[in-house]
C-alpha cells in the first residue's frame, strides 16, 4: 500500500495521525462494539460531509494546471456523488432515513469546522494547498480500510470496511497520491521538501488531520 | 426540441442569438464550405475552451444548493472532459496534431475573454449568474446541431453535426433547462420574469452569446 | 438604534440571538466579571477571527454589483484591517502579548468554523448569502455596545464596550445595514419576505448567528 | 526608480513590455496629439477596467498569508476605488459624462479579457499568481507615467500624467514590488528563478503585458 511520496511525508510528521486513523471509532468499527445509534449518527453527518467535500473536488477541477488533473479530480467528483454518497442513501434508507431527512441534517460544527477549512484552502491558495487539506480524509479511510480489513473481529460494519479496503478505494488512493507527487513536481520541484511551502502544505495537512479527529469524536456523541 | 421556459425567454429577448446560431462558420459548415484550415483553428481554440469551460461548470458544482443540481453538473463535468474534449483530441489527431500541441495552443483573446467572463459570472453571483453564463454555449450547439442535420448540403462535416445534433446532446441540453427552471424557481420563484434579478441575468446571457459571436469570428480568422 | 430592515427581519426570526447578544460573555464584560485571562484569550481569538472576517469583507468587494456597495465594502475591510484589528494589538501589547505572537496563536476549531463558514457562503453564493452570514457579527456587536454602554456596572473592560458603543462603530452598522437593505431591494426586489431566498439568507443568519454563540462559549474556555 | 526584483526580472523577459510602455497611445499622451475622443474613449473603458481591477486586488486580500500583505492589498483596493477611480470620474464630469454614464458604459472585450483573465489568475492559483497578473498594469503605468513626465512635449494630458508620475503612485509602485518580493521569499524562497514555478508566473506576466497592448489598441479605436 503506496499513496505516494508525498502524502508518507506528511503523514509521518503529522502527530495526530495515529489519534485519527487509530481512534476509538475506528476501533468499534472493527470489532463491532460500536452503538449503532452512532454509526447512524455518523452517516447522517457523513452525507453532509460529502457534499461539501465534493464540492472541494470540484473546486480542485478549477485549480488544476493540466489536463491529466483535471480528468482525475473530475472523476473523484463522480464517483463521491453518484457512488460513495449512494453507499450512505442505501445503508440510511436500510435504516429507516430517508435522503430527504440525511440532506435536512442539522450540521454539527465538527462537521461545519472541516469541510469549510478545505474548501478556504482552495479558495485561498493553489491547488497544493487544496490537495493537502484534502488528503487526510481520503487516504486516512483507505489506510483505515486497509487495516480494518485485516484486524477487524466482527463483520458488524462489513460494508463499511470493505467499501474503504476495496480496491476501487485503494486505487483512488493511489490515483490521488500521483495526483499530488505530480503537483509537488509541477510548482515546487526539486528540493521541494526545503521549500518555503513545504511547512505551510504540511501544516494544512496537520490541520485537517486534527480536524477528522474531531469528526471521530463527534461520532460517539451523537 | 424544448430546453426549457427560461431558456426560451432568455434567448428570446437577446438580439444576437440570430447572429450566433446563423453565423457564417455555421453556414460553412452545413454547406461544406467552411475552409478546413479554419475548422483545425477552431477545434484547437474550442480544445482550449473546453478546459476553461468545464472549469466553469466544475464551479457550479461549488455553488450548487441541492444534490440533484450537483449531479447534472458533475455529470456535465465529466462529459466535457471525458468525452466532448476527447472528440477534439481524435479529429485532430487524425488531422496530425497531437495533445500536447493543443494544449499549448496560444489562446485567442476572443477565446479567452469568454471562458474568463463565464467564470467570473459564478465567482462573482450565484449559480443563477452563472448559468445565465453558460447556457448559450449548451444550448446554442444544441439548436445548431438540430438545425445543421436537417439544413446540411454536405457533409463534410458531418462528424461534428451530429456530435452535437446526438440524442445524448439534445438530452444533456433537456437536462441543462430543467436545472435552469428549477434554478430558478428555488431562488426567485413566482414572478421571476418582473424580479430585478431577472434584466440581470438576460444581461449576463446577452454577453455570454454576443461572446459566441465573437469566437465565431475568430474561427473565420486563423 | 436602526440598522435598516432586513437586519431587524432576520435578527427577529433567529431565536438564538439574545442567546449571543446576551451572553454570560457579554454580562461578565458588562459587570467586570470575566476574568482577565479569559479576555485575553478571547482577544487573541478575535484577532485571527478579524484576519479572516477582513478576508470575507474583501471577498464582498469582488461580488458587488455597484460602486457604492464596492465602496463601503472597502472601507470597512479598510477600518478592520487598520483600526480594529489594531486596537487587538495594542490591547494585547499591554498585556505583553506581542503581534507576532497573536498572528502564530492556534485557532480553536469554533473560531475556524466561524469565518470559513462565513467565507464559503460568499463563495457559494452571491452578495446576500454573504452579508447575511457576516450581519450577525457586524450588527450583533453594534446592539452588545449600545447595550452595555447604557448597563454597565463596572468600567473594567470600558475600552472595549467604548469601541464597539463609539458614534463610528454605531455609524457603520447603520451603513452596512443600508447596504444590507439596497443588496435585497436590487436582487430581489418586491415581495422580497416571500421570496424562497428569504428563508435561505434567514437559515444563513440564523446559523452565523449560532456560531457567534459558540465563539462566546469557547471565550469562556481559555 | 526600483520596483523589486521579482518585477525587473519578469520584465526583461517579457519580449512586448516595450509595445505596452512605448505604444502609440502613450506617445500621444506626450505630445499631446492623442485625439481628445480617444482619450475619453479610454478613460470610460478604464472607469469599468478600475471597477474590475479592484476586484482582483480585494481578491489579493483573501489569499494573503501574512497581515503585511493583507494591509498594502487593502490600502491598495482603497486607493483604487476612493482616489484612481475618482479621478477618472472628475475628468469625465469636466467632460460632461457623468458617473451613471461611466457605470453604464458597454465594456469592450479586450477590457474584459484583460480584468477576467487577471480574476481568474487568483482564483485559480494563489497570491503570486495573482500579483504576476496585476504587476503589468501597476507597474507599467507607473514606469510610463515617470517617461512621460520627463519626455513630454505637450502638457495636453498632464493630469494624467501627473497622477502616474507622482510620488505616491511611484511610491504605491515600490510597495507592490515589495509585496512581490515578499510573496516569492515566502512562497518559492531561494533559487526561485529555477524553480518550475517561475516560467508559469513568468507566463502570467507576460500574457497581462500582452492584454496591456490590447487595451491601448482599443483605446486608439474608439
Amino acid at each position: 500500500m503506496s499513496f505516494g511520496t508525498t502524502f508518507a511525508a506528511w503523514r509521518d510528521s503529522t502527530p495526530a495521525w495515529p489519534a485519527y486513523t487509530r481512534h476509538a471509532f475506528v476501533q468499534g468499527l472493527g470489532d463491532g462494539t460500536l452503538p449503532h445509534a452512532a454509526f447512524l449518527h455518523y452517516l447522517t453527518q457523513d452525507y453532509v460531509f460529502l457534499i461539501h467535500f465534493s464540492r472541494a473536488w470540484a473546486l480542485a477541477i478549477t485549480k488544476a494546471d493540466t489536463v491529466e488533473e483535471m480528468r482525475l479530480a473530475a472523476g473523484t467528483v463522480n464517483g463521491l456523488i453518484n457512488d460513495e454518497i449512494d453507499l450512505h442513501i442505501q445503508t440510511c434508507a436500510a435504516a429507516g432515513i430517508d435522503e430527504a431527512t440525511l440532506f435536512a441534517t442539522q450540521e454539527r460544527q465538527e462537521n461545519l469546522a472541516y469541510t469549510r477549512y478545505v474548501l478556504d484552502a482552495g479558495h485561498s491558495g493553489d491547488l497544493l494547498d487544496l490537495l493537502a487539506a484534502l488528503a487526510p480524509c481520503v487516504m486516512g479511510y483507505g489506510e483505515i480500510g486497509a487495516h480494518l480489513a485485516a484486524a477487524k473481529t466482527s463483520d458488524t460494519y462489513h460494508d463499511w470496511i470493505d467499501t474503504y479496503a476495496s480496491d476501487d478505494y485503494q486505487q483512488l488512493c493511489r490515483d490521488v497520491g500521483a495526483l499530488m507527487d505530480g503537483a509537488v513536481a509541477r510548482r515546487i520541484g526539486e528540493g521541494a521538501t526545503t521549500s518555503p511551502r513545504w511547512s505551510s502544505l504540511q501544516a494544512r495537512f496537520a490541520m485537517a488531520t486534527q480536524l477528522e479527529v474531531g469528526f471521530w469524536d463527534m461520532g460517539l456523541d451523537p
